[in-house]
């Protein structure tokens, strides 16, 4: 059986999502809590890859069970095993032809930054420090021309692979609610490090160190050197990933 | 001249506000951070205690000071030195006669329970996990029990030394937002754990294992044994102390 996980993650603690030698992934957290309650090798593929220190609200995996294990009951049994920083919020059958990665239709990212002064010492994990002030609605503006299909070569870390650079926003906006400030985006997919860039480029218009014209320039020449910095990871999460429809059976 | 602090802390890492021997705390933390500043030794007096793990929104603290240091600049001079759990959110000069604990009138404190199947991961050391369903009507028709002048002895820890255990208590409400159940509470004083009980017979109202009338019995008779247990610390914050003014000059 096909098992689907919807699962929340504290990134903080991780090396990413993604597997790999020296460091410890939320996959292999994953992989390894599965192979200790079914007694065999798995494989837990995700929606996607966030980088180090990058959260997970409604990260997507699914892997295949050959156990007794009802499909419901993963999350439980799982839950009873993993660290307190990563929780699977729900475990159920998926359709054979479902794949967490190719099924996914679109994608949330929320990015979270305190814009005060003195910055939070409560909930300090899940937001990028901006102590100088924001104009939000600079970012707003700014914000708005991610919106639609383009190419977003230039907000994309140099040097990854990836056969096209284009993508399709369907969600681009910016709110303040007191001293925090957020980005939401919902977008067919994303490129590496492309909503930190994003972010990076948003926090550079509010504090007026870039405007509307400059950063529809660099969209449309797809200079990398020319966006915004990359902003730091513990500010992103994956709120959700959109299959088109409710992916448990 | 006094200076006053209003002071946020991540209550996680500490051995609770109170300076003591082998463990760190919140207040000797501030105490040396002041210190550092001035070249004088300090005593950072708070608005009271808070236990380890309890966080603080809105701590109130105040110190003497001979520097010549502007009582405003305390607030960035002290966060550049501060580790990231401590913030001062506001520094300024206050009135001789103001003292942090005696001249509080009000105190606000919030516990935050998740009342979702799996818990949080995101923010997991804010919330006191509860699992089992809470009906938060009926932890609502308990919250009012704690309103007005009473006596207090059976929300207090045993061998606790206090004059009178008489206190009271203006707001005692609970909500629910979503998987999230709050409990806040505001009142002239509290009594050692007070919150924490009170908090923990919520939750034992909200299960169903006490109701409104056994309630009512326990603060009448005044004994510890019959009331909830002390519901764990991380859920706690202390959210805001009310002296009745502006403190700052």
């Amino acid at each position: 059986l096909r098992i689907g996980l919807l699962v929340e993650y504290d990134g903080t603690a991780y090396a990413g999502w993604q597997r790999q030698k020296n460091a410890l992934s939320i996959q292999q957290v994953l992989e390894e809590c599965v192979e200790g309650l079914t007694g065999r090798t798995v494989g837990v593929v995700g929606s996607g890859r966030t980088d180090a220190g990058v959260h997970g609200f409604g990260q997507v995996a699914h892997f295949d069970d050959q156990s007794s294990i009802p499909p419901e009951r993963f999350a439980y049994a799982m839950n009873s095993r993993l660290p307190q920083d990563i929780k699977i919020v729900r475990s159920g059958q998926v359709g054979p032809e479902f794949h967490a990665r190719f099924s996914a239709k679109r994608k949330t990212y929320r990015y979270a930054i305190c814009n005060s002064l003195q910055g939070k010492a409560i909930g300090r994990q899940y937001f990028f420090h901006v102590p100088a002030k924001l104009d939000e609605g600079a970012m707003q503006e700014t914000a708005a021309l991610y919106l639609g299909k383009q190419d977003f070569a230039a907000f994309m870390a140099q040097g990854s692979p990836v056969s096209s650079t284009v993508r399709e926003v369907y969600a681009s906006r910016v709110w303040r609610a007191g001293e925090d400030v957020f980005f939401e985006v919902c977008a067919n997919g994303f490129l590496y490090n492309m909503v930190r860039i994003m972010a990076g480029t948003l926090i550079r218009a509010g504090l007026h160190k870039t405007g509307p014209s400059e950063v529809a320039a660099v969209l449309a020449g797809k200079a990398r050197r020319e966006a915004g910095f990359t902003a730091p990871p513990q500010g992103l999460a994956l709120l959700w990933v959109d299959y088109g429809y409710d992916i448990f059976l």
